[in-house]
């Protein structure tokens, strides 16, 4: 494997407007963290930012946004199985990094998960369309003919994504992932630090030729006068240092232009063990193992790691020694080799700052495990544990991090205290809370989540399936207020939006039926000669509908209905107990009944392309139904979404069942799958 | 009503810590803008903004979020109800500001209104709880043991609102609404030309008693070093000039917490006539009117007001006459005249402001319509229409507003030249389109969607239902991107949330339950000696869960449900074609039919507290049922929802039903009405 890496240092390249580019300049040598040898030149020199934006703008743009979500979806499924091909390329090149194996599993195959995860997350969640609805419409007038809907729409811009150096792989696709699932082009702008393996990675994704040109571009050095051209189309995102991501908020184009500015800062994460363990607990040991998983995995060069470890004052001195044990069986050395437990940082530079952070905390801690001997060679650092015994009085543990293998152990003496400890971090990322006790999950849980982006309850139950502390899950949202920087990254579909304008748009239902491309409330209902249940997905159209005939419900309707379900409700059978009811003025007809009166009403019952019900969404019971009241229903194509991958898709129908033609009595989605073409029968 | 002005400038006072107080200086003197009289003194020397700040955090946020969503939501109809029966006192004042009785209808009524329909649309849309989950659970272990849930909780600051000075009412309450919704105390800081409404506004709040201690303070006055103390708990909201949000936005305190900053600015807004329109189409004449009111409402001094009336070519001197005719009618003069149509502006500077820029814009277009002559005294200015000829070559009438009376007609040559004008303004808060066409309306919304906060169609149809092109409701978000401030206000729930921290937790469903107080899929099931249905709102508890009995369902069960209910869609009633559907291996039950031998297994049917099925939500069916099959229903209590108004509250209930105590064959929320006690039968 240590082969892959080249003894000179190669020349990386920036990829811009559809070719690559050598900065112009000698730039800056990066070194291997774990032997020190020089890696890659870095420079962007004479790259003509202006031409990047334009080529993003023009050509990524365009074609992003021709592809519908689904087919953004399919494109980056291809690209992340085409890449989980590769994978072992990228592999060779993270040792470099000071990455072992499984660190750079999180890394490679992490991103690589979540820009999969992304791709069937999105056409799981998302209609297979141009426009995405955002909410429910509103109705703004009484009778129905002025209405509101908010859509989200695809910026027209360019997403500028300057990463950080501890995640070259991870952190460029899970910002990729939701950028272009949004439809938006991006510009990446790695840490130079580890950026040969970014531009590794982004070389494979070009080859995959999946990608429509000017989607991604690239840039191996300083971002020069990038940032001065931006505008509101634009997205800036940022992760790294909280002093690198105000001054990038400080741009004067970004603060003119109202730029949307999302960074993700290192912060001071806490890991709280619960007052009810006790040593012998397995939330004890599930905690040591934790804080010592997150000291050791990148060697604590993660943004998510535990800095701070709360626990009860008693069990401080057993958890020292849980991880003194721990840590004497880190083997720290070459990531490349099999018997490594814990690489090197990613420069030596960084061991500097670590041991200056270290010195810093150690004025109001005190160092309880000193670190051991290191590989001489390369940018090593061996684990560091402090005790805090006062930190409702000390500040340094609660605002310097040291990005390396160091955590800092605090007591508390009540979970108020608990509480008051962790939010002194002043907004992190994560916390994690190690208890079973569901009470002292939630006096801790409520008290700090105002002050985090993610909160991760663990215990013996979850001690084998839970996901950990330290990871971002492209499912649950990555970022955390003040020290965190303030932003939102992940989250599914959330991610997604933070790339997508968002119009309020009203008018008469068929004006927004037009725009949305999807049939609103109160707009027209096209009754057509062929029952709509006999067309294809490629014949239905938006609108289309059936009204039926109508249908009277008898006494002996509810009474048969009641007998052969079972459900003999006291409002159905008793008329006394019916009209002491606050809502009825005597025995109601089933709401099920109504339900399945109607699907006898609209069902066009032959074979055909209509395959399956498979549900009913936000099903609303208006109007009782009385003995003698007659129903009829209204069945229109609301939504009609074609699956990329099979033959069918799916509709969604408006179904209004009224009652004497007057009432609405219920109102619901009907959801079914219906074939794309006719089926040969 | 002229006679409520004193005549005398008034001092006015700041709301600080639960006591009235003025500043120490002398002030600036603000001056009536329809007379040129002065009202009022408005200085804030001396007051300290700490102390302020330590009051919202420690007295008032405590307080409002010791109550819950529900509790805060009637709470603001109590304020809104009171507000509106001394609603005369307010519009006595407003007068002076050169508003009319219409102007101030906006302000005033619009404002409480908005107030109000928070008030309810919280209740309808929240859960009556603390902790609000944001999106649905994620299932994020295979066996279900470990999964995560977004939550919102308030957060623990203060929301500083900066307001501008032509919604002195409407301004303040509008952010108001979602802040007490949300549980976050404020600090509102009105303009100072006319805060002496905004203080009077505030003092009738005050007198209702409704309002915790805490949530509400004012700055009539300069902030003094407010901005410097903001940390990341605390909000900042601001709206006015373009300028000053700059300034805001850089405070070094607010960028170094990564404080959230929303700002609303003004911008160029746009309305556009559709190419489908002739001079005689009531498309025409809406736009003009439009276009007209627009200009008069408020004097113009609108954020949303239309700027640039954007039309084809051949419809430019049509449009000219049709102003020219409507603007002759318009009657300028004092507000508090009956036969006044429009006021003045809210001072002298904003009329060498609106001078200015008239002349900035008429540098690139020609005055078509001059201002005729206004009364001497006051801060009048006459409507002034400017025709830019060729705007696509134009920069000053995209960029430069006058805030007043003014408007420049832009023509167009075809749809994409409408759409390429409309977004020269490079972010707006607002456009609106008129059009009988669908499919202009289609190209345009979809054109300019990107660079708009809102988009408004208007036709014939709604000529007399809709809300408008000016209005911000209370359902919409209101705000836009770039030059429009990048921020979002209103929009139903959604502005709530700009004031909740959102945390991605992650856990046990029993330990995520205990936090967010809801109960989560997953977690435990508490099979209770009493069945769930017998049991009041005070007697439930969430996981309380029947299991009930199994029944089988039989081919004769199929058929009799088919022939009962109409319903006779092949793959229930035939074996062969049944086969033939990618999804079935032979005849199927009904989706209907098992929802209602669901009920009919899990419903208690005596009188008793649960007054009503009102509903099912995401109803999935997930495996086919089969004769033969056996079904079992889980039915658990999952979300209570007591009301504050009524003797009974909603209950979510969790329905799973089982096909041979193996497979999920149905799953779905069943939404029931319940009592708070035992009923006395």
């Amino acid at each position: 494997m240590l082969d892959a890496i080249p003894t000179e240092p190669r020349r990386l390249e920036s990829y811009v407007a559809g070719r690559w580019q050598a900065g112009t300049d000698e730039g800056q040598i990066v070194a291997d963290a774990a032997t020190g040898d020089p890696v890659a030149r870095v420079d962007a020199t004479g790259i003509d930012m202006g031409e990047m934006l334009r080529h993003g703008r023009e050509v990524g743009g365009p074609a992003l946004r021709e592809m519908t979500t689904h087919q953004r979806a399919m494109m980056m499924k291809r690209i992340g199985l085409a890449l989980m091909e590769r994978k072992e390329e990228l592999y060779a090149i993270s040792t470099a990094t000071g990455a072992t194996r499984s660190d750079g599993w999180i890394d490679i195959e992490g991103g690589i998960g979540t820009m999969l995860s992304y791709a069937s997350k999105g056409r799981r969640e998302l209609p297979n369309a141009h426009v995405i609805p955002d909410g429910t419409p509103e109705i703004l007038s009484k009778d129905g003919s002025f209405i509101g809907q908010h859509v989200l729409m695809p910026l027209e811009g360019v997403a500028i994504h300057i990463n950080a150096f501890n995640f070259p792989v991870w952190g460029m696709l899970e910002k990729l992932a939701p950028t272009w699932l949004a439809g938006m082009p991006a510009i990446v702008k790695p840490a130079s630090q580890t950026s040969y393996l970014t531009e590794a990675c982004v070389r494979l994704i070009l080859e995959t030729g999946e990608l429509p040109e000017g989607a991604l571009q690239l840039i191996c050095g300083r971002t020069g006068d990038l940032l001065d051209r931006v505008t509101c189309q634009d997205v800036v995102t940022f992760t790294g240092s909280a002093a690198t991501a105000r001054k990038l908020r400080n741009t004067p184009a970004v603060i003119e232009n109202a730029v949307r500015f999302t960074a993700e800062a290192d912060s001071l994460n806490a890991c709280i063990l619960g007052s009810d363990a006790t040593p012998d607990s397995p939330e004890f040991e599930l905690f040591v193992k934790e804080v010592h998983r997150e000291m050791t995995a990148k060697a604590g060069q993660k943004c998510t790691a535990i800095r701070r470890a709360i626990l009860p004052r008693a069990l401080v001195e057993p958890a020292v020694e849980a991880l003194r044990a721990r840590i004497a069986k880190t083997t720290i050395g070459h990531p490349g080799k099999k018997e490594t437990r814990m690489g090197a940082l990613a420069s030596t530079d960084q061991v500097e700052e670590v041991r200056k952070a270290v010195e810093a905390i150690g004025a109001e801690a005190r160092v309880v495990i000193e670190p051991g001997a290191v590989p001489e060679k390369g940018a090593f650092v061996a684990p560091c544990v402090l005790v805090c015994d006062d930190p409702l009085n000390a500040k340094a543990p609660h605002e310097i991090e040291a990005f390396g293998p160091v955590c800092t152990l605090m007591p508390y003496d009540s979970l108020d205290e608990a509480i008051d400890i962790a939010n002194r971090g002043a907004g992190s990322l994560v916390a994690s809370v190690f208890t079973d006790d569901t009470e002292v999950a939630k006096t801790l849980g409520r008290g700090i989540a105002k002050l985090h982006g993610r909160v991760l309850f663990g215990n013996r139950l979850s001690a084998k399936t839970s996901t950990g502390h330290g990871s971002p899950l492209p499912q649950m949202v990555h970022g955390g207020p003040g020290r965190a920087g303030g932003g939102e990254e992940l989250g599914g579909m959330r991610a997604v939006k933070h790339f997508m304008q968002r119009t309020a748009l009203q008018g008469t239902p068929d004006q927004l039926t037009a725009v949305i491309g999807q049939w609103m409330p109160g707009a027209s209902r096209r009754e057509t000669e062929v029952h709509p249940f006999r067309k294809s997905l490629a014949e239905l159209e938006i609108g289309d509908t059936i009204v039926t005939e109508a249908r009277k419900v008898t006494l002996e309707d509810i009474e048969h209905f009641a007998e052969f379900t079972g459900d003999t409700f006291y409002a159905h059978m008793d008329e006394d107990a019916a009209k002491r009811n606050p809502f009825f003025e005597g025995r109601v007809a089933h709401g099920y009944l109504i339900v399945s009166f109607a699907a006898g009403l609209f069902v066009q019952p032959d074979e055909g392309p209509v395959l399956a019900n498979y549900g009913v969404d936000s099903l609303r019971f208006m109007t009782p139904v009385n003995a003698g009241d007659s129903l009829r229903v209204q069945l229109t194509a609301k939504q009609i979404n074609p699956r990329e991958t099979d033959d069918y898709g799916e509709v969604r129908w408006d179904c209004t069942v009224l009652r004497d033609d007057a009432e609405v009595v219920a109102q619901y989605d009907v959801l079914t799958l219906v074939a794309k073409e006719q089926r040969d029968l």
